[in-house]
């Protein structure tokens, strides 16, 4: 006796990645950066992190005695500043979190743009502002990034790509997250975490205890037409919803050193 | 009817590798940097390209206000010093090499010793003279390297390697080709090249053209004798013969700007 053909739904569980962000002081300073690099190597799944530096980037250019110009928050990258940013990002906050995550038991890669040719980026074409050499994401190689991460290795991106005609370019880190966390939604089970310093997005920029638990996109037109939301959370929260825009499962926006809290402003589409 | 049995030899060829090591001004002038790299890229086989960058360290360095303190060409690497050099090495000289051999369609991917667990080694201990931070090769990884090499990618290794502990350490880039090369031995027919101004081993160090073509322990040992070797080819060639000791099939020291050319000294066993 046979039994009867059946229909089978099988569905295909995706495996998890986790991208977080971080920036901002916490990098910056040993002791917060060791607390974060702790509770990351706790992060079960495969992970990503994207780190930023921009203050420790205008220290050293001060040393230097080249001056940091910044318009909108966004840093104008000549020459000189160029070779700051590589030092900096690439060298000074990209090693020590390699080092630091090694000594966790983590398997941690750090990279560039270049490196593998995980992220091409064109020269930001100069329409009302020149930024100098400020680069626009154009490609992130998931083939190169996938390899790694099934690997068992956590890449750990610094805010640098390049236009592979030689040029190293100077690109925000928050973008660099987006990016790497669109281009992998189709492939992985993606989170993308911003952390910093605040609790997450907050109602009263003065009162760290105002967090906006869940953030859809008509909330935040509202509160940005209201002035709630203002500043460099714009640029910030346009990331996180493009984000979701393409794919990526969840994107949140939390206190650095409570990643594996439940807490922070969840965005939803 | 059935032939006889037959015994038969069977060879197997192992893949063939080389790492080439750069250092000196070679690495720190755009020109002849762009030339040593187009001639890299035509290197067939697997390679991996190791880097110095120490007069560019002592340059910065000195931007920086920090004194640069050498003995026997050996950086003292004190806590200011290893972020200079991280800085320089891992960020500046590693990041121009990778995007420039990227543009040349070679995919590079720079790493340190932290990156991927690549080469962990040990403070050095404090024997008459206190080095700081500088590292003693321990262990390198050639599974990672492998994964990368058979992938296609291309490691440019900076001067520094990482104790595994959370700690950064300077080593000399002589030493880091020669450890690689021994450590890859068993699984590759390894070739080193070390490339430097110079055409080779020279009899007359004022004499370019008097290139020894050939040189083993013997006439080394004699040459040294005879102060005919001296200074800052002594540790290269210690680092030269170790290798050839170790299993690496060749090694060679010659031009950087003729690693195509057969030319140079060749050492052998």
């Amino acid at each position: 006796m046979t039994s009867e053909p059946r229909r089978v739904d099988i569905i295909i569980a995706m495996d998890k990645l986790t991208i977080i962000k971080v920036g901002g002081k916490i990098v910056e300073e040993d002791e917060t950066l060791q607390q974060f690099l702790a509770d990351f190597s706790k992060v079960q799944d495969a992970k990503i992190l994207v780190h930023g530096g921009g203050r420790l980037a205008t220290k050293i250019a001060e040393q230097l005695g080249i001056e940091s110009r910044m318009i909108d928050g966004r840093r104008i990258t000549d020459e000189e500043t160029l070779q700051v940013v590589t030092m900096v990002y690439a060298g000074l906050v990209n090693k020590k979190i390699v080092a630091g995550l090694q000594a966790l038991g983590v398997n941690a890669i750090g990279l560039t743009g270049a490196d593998m040719n995980v992220m091409r980026s064109e020269k930001r074409p100069v329409v009302t502002i020149d930024y100098g050499f400020a680069g626009d994401v154009k490609e992130v190689n998931t083939v190169a990034l996938t390899l790694l991460l099934q690997n068992g290795f956590v890449p750990v991106l610094s805010p640098l790509t390049h236009d592979k005609k030689g040029l190293l370019l100077n690109t925000n880190a928050d973008t660099i997250a987006a990016e790497t966390a669109k281009a992998l939604a189709a492939l992985f089970d993606v989170t993308l975490i911003y952390c910093f310093e605040k609790s997450g997005v907050l109602m009263d920029e003065q009162n760290d205890n105002s967090v906006i638990s869940l953030l859809n996109k008509d909330l935040y037109e509202k509160y940005k037409t209201e002035g709630i939301i203002q500043g460099g959370m714009i640029p910030k929260l346009d990331n996180a919803f493009h984000a979701i825009e393409a794919g990526v499962k969840q994107v949140i926006i939390t206190n650095a050193l409570a990643i594996s809290g439940n807490k922070g402003t969840k965005i939803c589409g």
